[in-house]
């Protein structure tokens, strides 16, 4: 059963030099044609694990117990690491992490505003859910950075331990309440549409507001959202909860 | 200027054998007949700087830029670090951190309620003043702990470097708008007397309510209080606020 709680990760490709056009198969879709510049990239990215950590902060201000505090307290400073671990590949490109980051901020503000949750358990799926996704999202679209890079976002991106904690927490308010489950996947569906906004608003701006682009795109896209969403109905099924 | 922002630190003693009757002149009057059992200093001593934590948490996310959210994660990080710390201490006294923090959560809970800010900029004090009387406070109670044990406590209670960057978004904000400094001001004041209150919470608790105690214990606490009330009034005046 403790497999369960532990999110499962897979690890994303570092680019390498062979041809998109081969058609060999592969169960993996990457994004690395619609990352980013760098700096476009982890702004965004190191802003988004720091709302990551503002949700934390709010699942742990109101949890209801000192034990519960005490626990997710472990993922916060997991979830601030990643957050450090970006902001300083900022500062490793030279520039400065606040200017970077605040380009992005009321964008990803406004963006991430509807993932508030009303109680406790509510938040709690915000942070397991949504920074689930997110994570995974950015993981990959990492892959199109230079590979230096990408190997160090993508390590931090997948180091996420504190998913189990968040989980356990929220399987066990399940449990206590049996009225909780059904309100916490109509939130957990509402929670997976506004997170693909939010991981469309990552990728690389240009591309996808030009028109005559956008096929290939989407056919982009499409794959690796079908593949995230699989990854998103395991971790409902997981909490007990039906995605 | 540079050192107006980083909160002076001195060392507490570690207790030695020393008899207290001795007369010999000191300017470091300590706490250690008043400290409680190591469980109940542990409880306390962990849970209020997780307490510190949800403070600095609420300050992220009511900063007004991405730069001061950035910076203050490093703050809150180290406060972490703080809590762990305490935590880890638990642990190796082979008791359970959730259980020893949880008998004293609601009592303290209660007593910080008050310290909540209407604003940032008052959270800000909060966070500084507030920690920084109390880091003082605890250090010098654990000086009553065991020698080993009261090492690593006070180490890690006067190792907060987070203070200096809390310190810089204040007087930036004081800068910004002239009319705060007065209501800052005030606030600081009035949190200082809160903050004693809770300090009081933290001493060995059969002493305080035993009536014919009454006189000595307070004779030992008041020239504590008058020298925390003092770095207090340095740390506001580096402010640029009134204490």
């Amino acid at each position: 059963m403790v497999l369960w709680f532990s999110r499962t990760r897979k690890r994303s490709e570092v680019p390498t030099l062979r041809s998109r056009s081969e058609s060999e198969p592969t169960t993996k879709v990457d994004l690395a044609a619609l990352t980013p510049d760098l700096r476009t990239f982890l702004g965004k990215a190191a802003y988004l694990q720091l709302v990551d950590f503002e949700n934390l902060s709010v699942a742990i201000t109101s949890a209801p117990t000192a034990e519960a505090k005490a626990r997710l307290s472990t993922a916060a400073s997991l979830t601030l690491a990643q957050h450090h671990a970006l902001a300083d590949e900022i500062v490793r490109a030279a520039l400065d992490v606040g200017e970077v980051m605040g380009e992005f901020s009321a964008e990803i503000d406004a963006l991430t505003t509807r993932l508030m949750g009303r109680d406790w358990p509510e938040m709690l799926v915000t942070c397991h859910i949504t920074a689930g996704f997110l994570d995974d999202f950015l993981a990959r679209l990492a892959a199109g950075l230079q590979r230096d890079v990408a190997g160090r976002v993508i390590k931090s991106l997948e180091s996420d331990v504190g998913a189990s904690i968040v989980a356990d927490h929220i399987i066990q308010a399940i449990e206590t309440d049996p009225l909780l489950g059904s309100r916490l996947a109509m939130w957990g569906r509402r929670l997976v549409g506004d997170t693909m906004l939010i991981a469309r608003y990552t990728l690389e701006s240009e591309k996808l507001t030009d028109p005559s682009q956008h096929d290939s795109v989407e056919a982009r896209i499409e794959p690796v959202f079908t593949e995230l969403i699989a990854s998103h109905t395991r971790r409902m099924d997981a909490l007990g909860l039906t995605a």
